[in-house]
């Protein structure tokens, strides 16, 4: 991709408005712009960054054997009375009203429609466990929307829901998503702890959120320093812990530290299936209630939970998985060199042609504009192309988070970028 | 995928409410379920084809070099009144009202919000000429949805816009997108004219809809037999063209058909560029209005169109880049045969391992229960494996297509199938 037909937004000046770091820079760096209150556009720049993001997940999900399909996002209010949702749930959830006068709600989550599609679609004992997942635009219309998509109405998110014939089943599938979870947000670079959370609005009985660990997080852990116990802060008080206590497990002394729910996993039991009836016969042919459990993970939330993680005083430094281009490629004064422009276009086809996602400075802007710009965009792999090095046979590479570039031989090139940069499938 | 724990919901019966053949066929192999009038799940198999009809129009767009990005489907009501739209559009813009008695609506279309992005972010004629586009569900408040996702309220739409310094520079981009979508359709295995057509609620001054040819149409078109004049019957009856008469390029007769509205493109010009005030500076430093095209491809409605175009008596069938697994594997008797329960889950193992996307039918029914599954679901390449065949070093292969099936050496096998299937990426 070239920058000059690019829609690269990037801004100088920090907008006002934001507080967070990840919010400035996802705006600065021209990933998103506020359409109205918790309502944004991804630009092409972030949406690449969140299709990556929704890449890993759905990878991971697949490999679990959960089934991908799609719920619609409008849903009609007799299902949420089913479950007394429709009041319980309060003012988050979009109320809407067709044209006939029939009352639906812009899903905030998925439980009512999977539950009515499970009574109507499973029957036997034979098809389970079986776990559906989706990836949809969700809406809670939170009262004070803020931190840009942190906190966001309308966002991206993953949901899946498994079914099983037993409580142990249903362990076993809370599990897998437990260790999938795991394996999504290392993959996204976060560093992150699993900790043991109320069920809030979604109910059920274990729960276990996941939560990047930051300054700017709005939850607060509490933590074992040395051993596995953790707890958001509402767990830990209920069981009368706090700070500086010895770790119920034994293991090491309680600290707090503040968190980014990016996901969470729920063992729903069967309050959903007690409500819908949502039943199959068993071996014996009898009618039984199916178990349930239900996993969430806030793409949307996740890259700016990300950017909180990776960046510096001049912008975000992406992980090689997550990165909206693996490389970039800056002539200098290319418009005045044929030499530069030559060399420049040349690496640009070659990388291209090795599956490499390559973004090309074609603008005719100052060097301080376009490294600027580059680094605020966070691209993890520059290459510098200039005169003075290729009289030399070299060209100069820096990486994002390395202090100092460093000049590689011309017929080098390739074998260190394959060596260097992750490509993602 | 085995389709002992696959969410396979196929149907003996046909639905009463379902007139189309195509809303039969969905409903009875259990691609879609309805939720709501007019609002639907995609069951996994559905959303398998909805996922390569996606992955197929992504493939196509990225190659014209156009952006992709992604729009809020929640839009503020004062970018609808900037056109004066909001009371234009009618009945079919689904108002919501959120807690703060903030008036949006669920966008049926994108062209205030991509304009507002676009007088926002597109400063310069050096950008331009530039397209973007997104693929995203959208709603319309239809007065009466009906044959399942070909009318639905909800649906999945490609919709991309194209910002042009002037006017000759959008009629090159709109016949970049008209090829593109000639190729899209093409792949789809569709019959389709494009045929010159009236501009409706969108606007603008040229316009062509790609229509699937097909009986069940809701629109009816006038094309020379044997020229390449095609319109939609307004434009044909404002020009005061009827059945029978000579083309009016002068080559060949008119004649009627009927067909499906699964794409359309319009030359824009000013009309929202103006009314909201898009411009950007020109080489010399002058505010212009820019020029727009949009371009939008009914992603839900082209499976459906697919359908109405690809099936016999007994259910759908598939082309090769639209299937939702390319190959199934019946294994007759599996499970009291070990021989070919061991030949079956070797092969399907060596298939799966080269990349095709495999059906493995490991449910205990009667063999014509099986077939009548595979027949309805439509899955073009079907290998049979029973004692008899296996005894003879042969398997038995079956084109979803074709009357007969055909012995195939064992060793054959992977050559076959390699030679037969096209395999998506």
């Amino acid at each position: 991709m070239r920058t000059s037909h690019f829609l690269l937004a990037t801004l100088k000046e920090t907008p006002a408005d934001a507080e967070l770091v990840s919010h400035q820079l996802m705006l600065r760096a021209g990933m998103i712009r506020k359409l109205a209150s918790g309502i944004y556009n991804w630009l092409p720049l972030g949406f690449r960054v969140l299709k990556n993001v929704e890449r890993i997940v759905r990878e991971e999900m697949d490999k679990t054997g959960a089934q991908e399909f799609l719920m619609p996002s409008i849903q009609p209010a007799e299902l949420w009375e089913e479950t007394a949702r429709w009041e319980k749930y309060g003012n988050e959830l979009l109320k809407i009203t067709d044209r006939h006068e029939h009352r639906f709600c812009y899903g905030p989550t998925h439980e009512e429609v999977i539950t009515d599609l499970a009574r109507r679609e499973i029957k036997s004992y034979k098809q389970l466990p079986m776990t559906l997942y989706q990836i949809q635009t969700k809406f809670r219309d939170e009262i004070r929307p803020r931190f840009g998509v942190m906190r966001g109405r309308e966002f991206l998110m993953k949901d899946a829901y498994s079914f099983n014939l037993t409580e142990e089943s249903l362990k076993e599938d809370y599990q897998i998503m437990y260790d999938a979870y795991t394996r999504i947000f290392t993959r996204c670079g976060l560093k992150f702890r699993a900790v043991a959370a109320t069920t809030g609005s979604i109910g059920g009985n274990i729960s276990h959120e996941f939560q990047a660990l930051a300054e700017a997080g709005e939850d607060v852990i509490l933590y074992s320093d040395s051993g596995d116990y953790a707890a958001n802060i509402e767990i830990a008080e209920q069981n009368g812990l706090k700070e500086g206590d010895k770790s119920p497990d034994g293991k090491g002394i309680l600290k707090t530290a503040r968190g980014i729910e990016v996901g969470q996993v729920f063992q729903l039991g069967k309050k959903y299936s007690d409500a819908m009836n949502a039943t199959v016969l068993d071996e014996k042919g009898q009618t039984v209630t199916m178990f349930m459990g239900c996993y969430g993970v806030g793409i949307s939330r996740t890259v700016a939970a990300v950017i909180e993680q990776h960046h510096d005083e001049h912008g975000i430094i992406w992980p090689d998985e997550l990165a909206p281009f693996q490389i970039s490629i800056i002539p200098m004064a290319m418009h005045k060199s044929t030499r530069v422009k030559l060399a420049s276009e040349s690496l640009y086809k070659q990388l291209t042609e090795q599956g490499f996602s390559v973004l090309f400075e074609d603008r005719n802007e100052r060097a301080g504009t376009l490294f600027s710009d580059h680094d605020l965009i966070g691209i993890p792999h520059r290459i510098i192309i200039g005169e003075r090095n290729l009289d030399q046979g070299k060209i100069e590479y820096k990486n994002r988070a390395a202090k100092e570039s460093q000049l590689i031989d011309n017929d080098q090139v390739m074998a260190f970028l394959k060596e260097s940069v992750t490509i993602p499938k």
